[in-house]
């Protein structure tokens, strides 16, 4: 474990086909108030709305609605939800939906009592918090960004062309998080593959940095074996409890500091994706998936070691008789097929990028410093074409 | 993920070679008045004890000392930590020391203001705390119990023959915990294998159990390899602080309760080792390695598969033209080595244990009913005989 660290999430979880009674237990600690924020209204299809209504209703609140939150929430749409916070007097805000409608809930909980410009504070100076902070809670209905446990916040500024995430400290976590698996069953396939690819993301660009021997690595392996065996399963049955509430599990302890611990990140898959999205506003997680091959291929030759560790560990590549590149590439070639028989969108055209974005996608894409290798622009450019 | 649960950990953990500095931020949160508990006096001798009173001292803290805790904590030293923390009026309880330490304080946390008889209340009838709680914090000096970000409390009735824990809520978790890996150099090797082989033996208690797939069992997987790989370099030089900072952050995740979600659990090799340590007060890791083998050959045939799978997984067995069992078997002789190797003790005779101890012991045995097979009594037996 290098380097000194600290180690504190305080989310609670309610976890399993009844984790809906946690809002019993959690709603009475908070005042009247409570600003419901959701998306496009597939709660409302699938009966999850309902059941959270009643839930407010049994424990005396008052519901104020900020629904429609977009699958990349940006930055005019926090402006309104901060609006919407100030006028209801908001004592709690309860997001119901995915990643997007977390995000956007914690956006608007930093910003409600904050004076200053919070794109510019938040998203382009990444400054703390320096104002009261309305407590968030989350019902989850997709799985993917760990949102429910963690202090990430992605916006979109479409004006500005720019994705940006704030990783806000723990008195932003949820206080609670309830996730029940079968709340994800209805998802349409596409949304699901989409959020498990964005769960593995996640768990390489922390395991794809560093040379020590650490723990956080050795977790991330078991996350990574147990979200490949089990993403096969729900793609073949997404009714199957077991495998979604695996996959569940994963996505919270992908994202929520623990494999982070001890160790330098990379996060230029996000980046590359996230440039992308400013874009084409494409689901998130394809186009990770889009951008993950080129640019796997061209970190190769800079982490070789742990890309055959990978390989070995992760996708039983057997390294006797092989050199370490090539033990390391047919753990790529491996990964490629498993992305491939999920269906993961595998190129940018099919994200309805083209060339003419280039350019701006580049310019667009943040450079991050803990990976094997500072990317230069024009390294970038490379990849993303590579990615057409 | 099997049945509902709910996750929570407070626990704000401070790790590396400066996490002393974690006592400045933590300090100023409690009142004035703060009881030290710590054990023999080893953190005299390498200094740790100096830079507590220090950070004490700076914090303006009024300091009431309680030493003398010893490495199997008795009911009757609680007593006297009780009448020290009122007579104290303790705000926080800083235990300094290992788990046995941790364990300690939290017992004495829970009882300063409980009017009840209190072995009887937690330790016999397991009831919840009902009083108010003194805040305990750690500086950890010692690795294995995980005692540092968990509820757990293990006290020894040496009257009545007994060695018993009880798992307390969240509201007697460690408020903080000071882990520095260089603290523990100084440990003797004795003491730094038996913490290893407590940590092992915690995440097999928790993975031997449940037919189901689950994400618990990966990361325990991964815990595991981490784990056997660090001790070894552990074992050979002490002072490799990659391998003591890997060893000590695998303890606390190993029991801080993360493993255990969604799934049963056996802890038939505590039961059985807390058997043995009542009645010859050895070392509590000792007294695990000591009864592991016997305990695993006997559970076999009831957990096949979950053997096969460890043996694959873990030890790296090539289950090709093996049946499951004879994979399983191989998994546990890698281990035997493994264990031999590091210098575990593998027979109740090396802890001063003698047959005329038989009827005493397994009468002293806790039977536990989440794992692979409920024991009888003479099943018990045959397997305490079976490790002399």
């Amino acid at each position: 474990m290098n380097g000194d660290f600290t180690y504190c999430n305080p989310t609670k979880l309610y976890f399993g086909k009844n984790a809906m009674e946690g809002l019993n237990k959690e709603l009475p600690k908070y005042g009247k108030n409570v600003l419901l924020v959701y998306g496009g209204g597939s709660i409302k299809r699938n009966g999850v709305y309902e059941q959270v209504i009643a839930a407010l209703r049994a424990n005396g609140k008052e519901i104020f609605e900020d629904a429609g939150v977009m699958p990349n929430p940006t930055i005019e749409k926090v402006y309104e939800g901060v609006a919407r916070a100030r006028a209801a007097k908001a004592d709690l805000i309860l997001a119901v939906g995915g990643g997007s409608v977390c995000d956007y809930a914690k956006a608007v909980s930093v910003s409600v009592h904050c004076d200053e410009e919070i794109w510019e504070k938040y998203f382009l100076r990444f400054e703390d918090v320096s104002c009261e902070v309305v407590p968030v809670g989350c019902v989850l209905t997709m799985v993917g960004t760990g949102s429910e446990m963690n202090g990430g916040s992605v916006i979109t500024n479409h004006k500005e062309k720019l994705k940006i995430g704030h990783v806000f400290g723990e008195n932003v976590y949820p206080k609670f998080s309830v996730l029940n698996p079968e709340f994800t069953f209805t998802l349409p396939k596409y949304q699901m593959i989409s959020g498990i690819y964005d769960i593995m993301s996640h768990i390489l660009e922390q395991y794809f940095s560093g040379t020590d021997d650490n723990t956080s690595d050795y977790i991330a392996e078991g996350l990574l074996r147990s979200l490949i065996h089990s993403a096969e399963i729900a793609a073949e049955n997404p009714r199957d409890y077991e495998a979604r509430s695996n996959i569940m599990w994963t996505a919270t302890w992908a994202l929520n500091t623990l494999i982070a611990k001890g160790k330098s990140e990379d996060w230029m898959v996000h980046m590359l994706g996230q440039a992308v999205g400013a874009h084409t506003d494409a689901t998130h997680g394809m186009t990770l998936s889009a951008v993950t091959m080129p640019y796997y291929r061209f970190l190769l030759p800079y982490g070789t070691a742990k890309f055959a560790r990978y390989a070995v560990n992760v996708w039983d590549v057997d390294p006797a008789g092989k050199t370490q590149t090539e033990t390391a590439r047919e753990g790529l070639c491996r990964m490629e097929a498993w992305m491939k028989k999920l269906g993961l969108v595998m190129n940018l055209t099919d994200l309805g990028a083209t060339r003419e974005m280039l350019d701006g996608m580049v310019q667009s894409t943040l450079i991050m410093e803990g990976g094997y290798k500072v990317m230069t622009a024009q390294e970038i450019r490379a990849v993303l074409e590579a990615s057409f």
